[in-house]
């Protein structure tokens, strides 16, 4: 699990196509990151995350004709692929020419930048925001990927694998830096910018929203919970401190995803933002 | 992160089949075995392994004619499946029809049996393992996921997500019970078994494979690094008190994968085994 670093020269000859003219740009930022215990890692925590949400939002970005720099945990799920099965699965090639047609419609508007671990992670997310700084009030951050809040700092890692016959292991780790408030504080101050909390229990949610929104200064904070996320989220605007509920039947399999109705929503709050102040 | 329960029916109707045939039979396991932090799993601590070595392998004693129990990691790399790239892949068409018929040929051979956690993943290899029992020396155990070492009680889980906002958080795992040992000691005493030895440090990688050889009675150890691990792996057979090192050469793109050379040397080997003592 070696780090990995972006390709920023690429990043940027992607983005100088956009930059002249009045696209609107997404980071979407997805998956869990991973948390090594070990330099040479065998050992690392996770954080519950498949990406479904990140890639699904992407598709839902493109249709509406955004540019997307899609930042996400290597081997989690990608837009498009994730509605084609595998061979195990019947049906196999039904579907498959219309996702990748679909693909090919968009192709030129999506970047794809993987990461692995909550280092990667951190240092992209500035590198990322840092470039879309000259988008100003064009940009949008979607902050959904699942980042741990703690970890061991690499001067503090074991150099081999945690030797296997003690009776208990004790990890002690440190609170990850949180950047999230730097985003609009620092890497790129006009974005208009979204992340979502995820929690267990309902009684705390949108206190943890609240707190959230109040530490980080984000646009938007989508609150949800580990259960009931693929079908419903609430949503807390900062500014006009109101909160929106957006529920989806889960009888109904014709019903397009939470993620439609997420991004449907955020695209016209982003059009009211990028409308005002200019 | 729910617990999966083995559909023990499902594999026993599977099994049936075959019991009055002379096949060959293994289970394999693959792919790394998660330790959840809390009940609610938002957070879990994970093993590296792909599952591309397991996947491979299943291929492998399929083509030698075997009936395969295939016991792995949800979401780790299946058989066949693995050859096929994603859609954003270039030549994303070309061999996936070659792979097609390589699974639909052995297709009726083959049993996909997913787990998750620490706790599914031994519940699951003492069922199996006991319903392998009939089938005697035909029976291979080939364990290749990568079995977490430490993990946290279910009586000592917290319910929910464990808070974000301490500056530092220490975590208590105890051993992992070892059921290595219960294979040939009780649950399928007459199988061949096979384990492998994961290492960073090529220094103690000998000497744990033969202390691992000595606790557990495996038949077969196979050491390997993680860095070399898909071109050399050094083979203990403990009876034989015998070294075999298999190289592959990482130059030549043409030969066969390392795990080519593994199962053909274990096919043997078990074949020797079946015809002794009989």
């Amino acid at each position: 699990m070696a780090s990995m670093k972006i390709d920023l020269e690429r990043v940027h000859a992607f983005l100088t196509e956009f930059q002249t003219t009045d696209c609107s740009i997404v980071l979407v930022t997805s998956g869990g990151t991973t948390v090594p215990l070990e330099k040479n890692t065998v050992r690392f925590i996770d954080n519950f995350s498949t990406g479904q949400r990140g890639a699904a939002s992407v598709e839902y970005f493109l249709e509406r004709n955004y540019i997307v720099l899609f930042f996400y945990r290597l081997s989690s799920t990608l837009p498009y692929q994730r509605h084609i099965k595998n061979i195990f699965e019947e049906s196999s090639q039904s579907n498959q020419d219309v996702y990748l047609d679909q693909y090919h419609k968009h192709q030129k508007s999506l970047l794809l930048i993987p990461f692995q671990t909550v280092a990667d992670y951190l240092t992209g997310l500035q590198q990322l925001c840092c470039l879309l700084k000259p988008f100003g009030r064009s940009a949008l951050i979607y902050a959904c990927a699942a980042v741990s809040d703690y970890y061991i700092p690499d001067d503090e890692l074991t150099e081999h694998k945690i030797p296997s016959g003690q009776n208990e292991l004790i990890i002690r780790l440190k609170s990850v830096p949180k950047l999230l408030g730097a985003i609009k504080g620092e890497y790129a101050p006009n974005a208009f910018v979204i992340s979502f909390k995820l929690e267990t229990d309902e009684k705390i949610l949108e206190e943890k929203c609240l707190q959230s929104a109040d530490k980080y200064n984000q646009d938007i904070i989508i609150g949800n919970m580990l259960k009931t996320r693929t079908h419903q989220v609430r949503i807390f605007e900062r500014m006009e401190k109101q909160w929106t509920i957006i529920n989806r039947l889960q009888s109904n399999s014709e019903e397009k995803e939470i993620e439609y109705h997420i991004i449907e929503f955020l695209c016209n709050k982003h059009r009211i933002y990028q409308n005002s102040n200019q």
